[in-house]
C-alpha cells in the first residue's frame, strides 16, 4: 500500500515540518500541499529533523484534483463528527476502523484540512471514506501534526493484520457507475428523490471497496 | 483509571505545550515535570491552546520518586527496543498491548524521557511495564509530543474494551514481595544467580498485574 498525505492550505511551518518527521516514522513519503500558506523555511526544516527529504520533495499543487492523481482512495479527516448533538457524516469511521478500508494495493490519499477550518462538509461528502480520531468531547480538536501522526500510526500498526488483497477498482470506474445509477434513478418514476437515493448508493459502494475484478465481473463494459 | 504524564527533564517549550493539548484531547490532566529544562513561557502557552490549565497546574519535582507518589503503576516508554539487533528489554509491550495492563482503578504514570536521551536502561529496568510505539526502522525516533499523543490516544481509544476491574495491588506490596523473594534466592544454594532469578520473578509478577485481593489472599501478612 502507498500512502499519500495531503495537507490543504496548511498555515504553520512547525506543523508541516513535524508532519514530515511523523511520515518518515511511519513509512510514508509522499507529501502534497494544496495552496500552502506556511513558509517552509528554517523552522520547517528544524522540525522535520531527519525527514528533510520529504519536505524537500513535497509537491505544491493548486487544486485538490491534482493532489489525488493516481490515487485509488481518498480519505477525508475531521475532528468534528457531531454538531448540535447529531452525527454530521454518516460515513465516518474511526482511525482504527479505517484500516479495514485500505487494501494492500491501494494508493491512498489521507487529506487534512488547515489548522483553523478543517475540511469543508462539501469536500468530506465527496471523499470515499471519512475518518476521525476519537477524543474528549471537552476538547476534541487535535493539533494538526498530532492528528496526522495518529492516523499514520494506526495505518502502520495494522501491518500484518487482515487487509484487502485484490487490486481496488479505479475511482473513475466507480464514478462512472455512480453516474449511471443516478441517471437510472432519475428515469425511474417510483423513485421520489433520485439524488438522495444515489447518494446512498454511492456510500454503500465506496464502503464496500469493490475490487477491479468485481467491477469487471459485474460490468464488463466498464 | 487516572493517567499521569511524567516528563523527565523536557527541553523544549513547544513540546511541553503541545503535550498539554494532547492530554486534554484524550482526557488526561495530571502533568508532572521532573527537573524541567524548558522555559514554560509564551510559546508553551501558545501550543497548549485550550489546555492552558494543565500547563499552569503542572507539578515540578526534583526526583522520580516524587513523580510517582500515589501511583499504582509506572509505565516507562522507549523508542529503541533493539540495539545491535538484540531486543534490549524483554518486558517491552507495544502501545496497543499496554492497554491490557491498565486496570480501571489504576493511577498510572506514563513516563517519557527527554528529547535527546530518552529514559536510561537502568530506569526502564525499574518500571512495571515498558511500552514502545511501533515505527519504521529507518527512523524510529518520534517527536516527544507525538509519542505522548499516540500513547494517550491508545489508552483513550480502549475505553469500553476489556480492562482489569479489581483494585491493583499497591506497588509497595509488590516491592516488598520482590525483596522477600531475592532474600530467599540468595539463601538457596541451588540458585546460581539469585539476582537474575529474582529479576525474572519481578518481571512475571509485574506483567501479571496482581490485584490487592490476590496479594492479600496469597500473603495475608502483607
Amino acid at each position: 500500500m502507498k500512502l499519500r498525505v495531503v495537507l490543504v492550505e496548511p498555515k504553520w511551518d512547525v506543523n508541516v515540518g513535524s508532519i514530515c518527521r511523523a511520515m518518515k516514522n511511519f513509512g510514508a513519503s509522499e507529501l502534497f500541499l494544496v495552496k500552502p500558506k506556511a513558509k517552509l523555511g528554517v523552522e520547517a526544516v528544524k522540525y522535520a529533523k531527519h525527514a528533510r527529504e520529504i519536505l524537500e520533495n513535497a509537491r505544491k499543487v493548486n487544486t485538490m484534483k491534482q493532489a489525488f492523481e493516481g490515487c485509488t482512495l481518498v480519505v477525508g479527516t475531521t475532528g468534528i463528527i457531531k454538531r448540535f448533538g447529531k452525527r454530521i457524516l454518516k460515513k465516518c469511521v474511526s482511525a482504527r476502523e479505517l484500516r479495514k478500508f485500505l487494501g494492500k494495493k491501494d494508493t491512498a490519499a489521507i487529506v487534512f484540512g488547515n489548522e483553523e477550518h478543517g475540511l469543508s462538509d462539501k469536500f468530506l461528502g465527496e471523499c470515499d471514506v471519512v475518518a476521525f480520531i476519537p477524543s474528549s468531547p471537552k476538547y476534541p480538536v487535535l493539533n494538526l501534526s498530532h492528528a496526522v501522526a495518529i492516523m499514520l500510526y494506526e495505518v502502520y500498526a495494522t501491518e500484518g493484520e487482515k487487509q484487502m488483497k485484490e487490486l481496488p477498482a479505479p475511482r473513475e470506474k466507480l464514478q462512472r457507475l455512480e453516474k449511471l445509477f443516478l441517471e437510472f434513478a432519475k428515469g425511474n418514476k417510483t423513485i421520489r428523490d433520485p439524488v438522495k437515493v444515489s447518494t446512498a448508493f454511492k456510500r454503500i459502494l465506496r464502503r464496500a471497496r469493490p475490487s477491479e475484478t468485481e467491477i469487471q465481473t459485474l460490468f464488463p463494459a466498464f
